[in-house]
């Protein structure tokens, strides 16, 4: 009967996840419990208390936990799972596919045990064919399996758009389907500026570079860091889906939804326009898609079952 | 005539500087330029180009560029510093004291340079040391100089005597006096949860172990890392005292402060409850001590001493 | 098993009713209905209309409704009841008394019938007497029925003594126990700017002013207004209250809590340090007070009881 | 050198003047002034003080005045001019714009002595005409003169269709030309949920359903309220452009502009999608327009025209 705080565990305490953590509790959405391998267990419960001591100075007023034990995250309304490896030189990415598959089999079955009512969210890459994984392991329904991939994709193609205007970010927006990256499928036709379609602001060939940028918007990153990925944005992107779905808000936000003829995809995850809302991801939004749109999809849809192909399901 | 956006420069992208950053810019305080060395020029744009693509999830409007050339920090209205070197091992005190002093004397050069009128904290330990360095070669006059400490401290204070009462982080107070961490001078008296002073509400043991470990706050999360320091909640107590200063607050915060006899000390810098507003440091608070009080700040003083004794000012 | 927005219910739509609407609604706490008479159902439905036209600039996103008909406050987490008459002129105070308690007896029966698991917020005057008639009708357990006084009272003090000093006002607490307003009972000796005494800030007389001022703080609105009482500071004292349960923040608030032999009085409300929490009141804290200050609670706590023998229950 | 709050003043202690105080307040955009005339001083007082006494428990922490005296408005950087009179029963229109011009020139004149650097937003009805008004009277430059209409109508459209489609007020936009209520354009084609078109998403006659009702949207609270009209949605309005200003956030927005040929129309306000920032209206953007969107707003420009031609200026 007492009213009780929403809890979100993180799984995997690098920078995408430590850096969701802060920024779910910066929301006070719930406390928050950060877990990683018994090997990482100090720097996470490390991680986890400079997080909390900054809650008095930043006004927020939740816990925040470091941890291996899955047991701690029992009874989770949503569990993010960003674990899993980066991939490393000489590694090739039929061996990256297939280790983080076992890491997400792993996760999803400690996740499952403890939280079975719980709503999973997957950033882990290749994330169209890691969140099929946890799909599968889950055995949950549908709507309570998403990944991670739009919200990043449009972050980025805002930014470099309200640069290119020199207006505020606030005021763009934009709009892509398919594969994570490389394999995004851009809709310029619906992607604006103050509600003014972007063709009509933005030549072209600026256009075109905005794309072509934001396809290898990780990539940018990488190349900038040296050593390592991005970490701020994607947690910013995790951040807001489960913001979403724990204020029910019903958002119209891209996701990496399971598909079952819808685009005339089936038995797998891509890249669509969703409903996020308290049941998780509640409705994927169709569209009518031009021949071109449809290709491009095809191919990134391609993509994506060449990965899963991989996977030992 | 135009209103501008104010304008926080940040030197040191490490991890305290970065966190300040992303910190700074959700709260749309101003544009962030954060600064590091030319060859850390890469990694410290793309932390920038990252944060700044969180902008459109996150709901902030401010420009993040990350640069290693202090002309695109020009008219800075605040300057954090977190430059410097951690102690390595091997590594003996001293060295540390006249290498971090070194890299106060270069980036203050530049900082006067660049941003005249521009208001300086100091977060490079031996803090107290460092501050009084930044402020002899600066030339800026008391109030445009500032040191943190105090507010971390108490924000680790804070946050374990929430935990020990079970109580809301927001109603806890705590106050500190002299040098950061072991030379800290907790004043319990003047500490309270929902305006009830501690000792009424734990017992004196308890409160030990508590003040103790709030001495060793750094090193138990250095310890938990095994490679690095604490950031989350340095950045945070950062946050506040920019926020303080560029909103004109006028907040009673602890800092470290340049003295001319208050406390019975001068020329030096040290901890000590300040108003901060949009002059800066616009007032030191002097309070009565009781004899053990000022035993233990004449310690903590003595000690700020010995270590500004290396400085070559 | 999807997660459900919370449900905060308002009885009364009149300005504190409306503004505390308001204020749940922009910290997205929950969905809001705001209630009141059959005659005034129009009114009410246009002020929750109007306030959720903000939504889309304020950027809140949970509904606002009004209505006269209790059936849509089903299931309500938090019902706040500002329902009641102010004073007219010619009316005794023994009329008003009764009146109100007639209005609290009717919510009530209302409020418990649709929503039986319920924590109930009372801020219509005289709020202590209230409180009783709203526990005594509803046969809810103690921690679900909460009134309040402090946070209004100890907000306008802090007001004044951060007006005094110059600082901010997040700087300064204040404290205070017993009836509303002429009734109040202030301690001094644990109010502070900084963590520091305010005996050692302000000079006594100075003090004295501000105590009385605050005592009359209610009357000083009336008197400027010309027609009508406070409102803004009511609402945001009650949403303080509401989020301090919903977030289950524990925090420690001053509230008019059920006593059971704390502070020496039985089966009445009386305003008292209490930490509210997930659970509603969550506990009374007990202070030692002074002979001066327990014998000014004892009038406090006299004059609450002789309102009460005007109550029917 | 010292850094200084903002300053916003506002014309008009009335429920959307208060309300606005309130909005800029909780958004610490700066001290706020409460302007109303010396007979009601004492009630302007009154609103300013309770709500700054909301100030400690809201998080806010600006200074909030009233006063009948315009010499306190001193170097405000923007007002907001909400004075005015509402047509009484029996009153013609050509009265009611007489009277509020003369009241715009009266207020005008002060605020232009006073804070001759200022940036002025009028929410005053006729909306157009009175803003060119107070530009004919200001004598300052077109960018620092904007009228109020255009974010007050989007948020009532995004509020209908948020609702119609069960989704997120975040992520629907609306788009609108011309003169304020009935004589709005809607340019539907460049309204959208989560970056689809509506007309995709919703049937025509839906559609029209919601157009109209935005367009009656004012009467609709007037006719529910039975006393008054809107508020809370009008000050959220007023709020976003003040914000987008102080913060140099270069946000598209419509707003009241003065044109000089854009859309074929000169020496006139009239709603147009603009650029709001540090400068004040920083930029029309110019759209193509079909031939009927081109009538109805000729028809729109001609009614903002037929008022004008009222004015004395």
């Amino acid at each position: 009967m007492a009213i009780k705080r929403r809890k979100i565990s993180i799984i995997g305490s690098g920078f995408t996840g430590a850096t969701t953590a802060l920024m779910v509790a910066q929301k006070e959405l719930g406390d928050v419990v950060l877990v990683d391998l018994p090997q990482l267990e100090n720097p996470t419960k490390g991680k986890a208390l400079d997080m909390l001591e900054a809650g008095p100075v930043q006004g927020f007023d939740v816990n925040i936990t470091g941890t291996s034990n899955y047991a701690e995250t029992a009874d989770s309304d949503i569990v993010v799972i960003t674990a899993g490896m980066a991939r490393k030189p000489g590694m090739s990415r039929d061996d990256l596919v297939t280790t983080n598959a076992k890491i997400m089999k792993s996760v999803t079955e400690q996740v499952v045990k403890y939280s079975p009512n719980s709503i999973i969210i997957v950033l882990t890459n290749p994330v169209d064919a890691m969140t099929y994984m946890v799909y599968k392991t889950s055995g949950f329904p549908k709507e309570r399996v998403i990944g991670q991939s739009g919200v990043l994709d449009t972050a980025r193609f805002r930014t470099f758009v309200a640069q290119e205007l020199n207006v505020s970010v606030e005021d763009v927006t934009g709009f892509v389907l398919g594969g994570h990256g490389d394999d995004m499928v851009p809709l310029i036709r619906y992607s604006y500026a103050g509600g003014i379609p972007l063709s009509k602001l933005i030549p072209q060939d600026r256009l075109d570079a905005i794309v072509e940028r934001t396809r290898k918007g990780g990539g940018e990153i990488v190349n900038l860091l040296g050593n390592g990925s991005a970490y701020y944005a994607p947690a910013a992107s995790l951040t807001q889906m489960v913001e979403a779905i724990l204020k029910d808000k019903r958002r119209i936000l891209p996701a990496v939804a399971y598909l079952e003829g819808e685009y005339g995809y089936s038995d797998m995850f891509l890249g669509v326009p969703t409903i996020l809302g308290g049941n998780g991801l509640e409705k994927v939004i169709e569209l009518d898609l031009t021949e071109e749109e449809k290709q491009a999809l095809d191919k990134s849809a391609q993509s994506v079952r060449n990965v899963m192909a991989l996977l030992d399901v």
